[in-house]
């Protein structure tokens, strides 16, 4: 997506070997209109799928996952995030490692809001190593729902979470995908493949 | 608003002496149609107020607060909201007291994102007993920037955060009213006086 990646060369800071800071349009300031612009590609490259319900993890999947909702028509659902895991019969739950944190976090979503009928695309902010995502399918599963696809918003592909998710068969796809930061710029897969 | 009153009757549950819980449409299962709506709202409500900056605190608040910044066209900041205070030279944070969980919270937001050109609209989802609110406008005060309103969802107006808010000569606008809870059942100020 032509006008997320702009964005991210104007306004995104690479911090040390692996670290994209976003903080000013995405994940603590936000863009209402690019959000809106997202909502609608994710609409157009998820086209057809029958998705019932869009599923995102607190905080910063929120602002994409809502754009997304109103342009497929359904509810969103946002799973908690928590530092200790209480497992509680009305939630299904799983653990996320953050390897950015190093440290294990626990997600949650109520029962009443995800079930066997629903047809789910996951919305996340980012792909790295792919455990918040791995989160949400494990939450789905225990729901019984169906995954119809992945949608994020910055994919690093040089980490290996976009792999675990093709080996697994998932429909993915990714408004900015990102090869590599050298000397501190950000370069994408495909720079002139881009629509 | 309406459309709101009539899905808290449908969807709120009325739980104990004071507790509405609205965890299907707004805080945890979103309604992607009717934050746009109430986005629409808040921009009829503050209509001409020379708004540059929407500020709300994560989680809950930043569905209506972004669908908010696309009706006025200006970005959203959520505060974050911490365990533990930890003062920052590139942070504004304020100590915000839950009454629901008798602890203390804090928050902080980026000093990049908030300055003495700001006008600010703060969104947040409920004012009860104004907690959440007097952190965001503490906030705004470090920052130097200017209060235009609080726009808030729901409304408790038996608790003392509107009073507060009264007493300072801010500018309040809240979609939902809630006189009081009787029987379990939600009752609205100025029930048949609504637009």
């Amino acid at each position: 997506m032509r006008l997320l990646e702009e964005r991210i060369k104007k306004d995104g800071q690479v911090l040390g070997e692996d670290v994209l800071k976003v903080d000013n349009f995405l994940n603590h300031q936000v863009d209402p209109e690019l959000m809106a612009a997202m909502g609608e590609e994710f609409k157009r490259l998820f086209e057809g799928a029958p998705i019932t319900k869009i599923l995102t993890v607190e905080s910063s999947g929120i602002a994409p996952a809502v754009f997304s909702g109103l342009a497929f028509h359904v509810p969103v659902v946002f799973a908690r995030k928590h530092k200790s895991l209480t497992l509680q019969d009305n939630m299904y739950s799983a653990t996320v490692y953050s390897y950015t944190k190093k440290v294990n976090n626990h997600i949650s979503i109520s029962k009443k809001f995800l079930n066997e009928n629903d047809r789910v695309l996951v919305i996340d902010d980012f792909l790295a190593n792919g455990q918040a995502v791995e989160g949400l399918l494990e939450v789905i599963d225990q729901a019984g729902a169906q995954l119809e696809g992945v949608g994020i918003v910055i994919e690093k592909t040089f980490q290996k979470g976009r792999e675990l998710l093709d080996q697994r068969g998932i429909h993915v796809e990714s408004l900015a995908r990102i090869a590599a930061f050298e000397q501190g710029e950000v370069v994408f897969l495909d720079e002139n493949n881009e629509n």
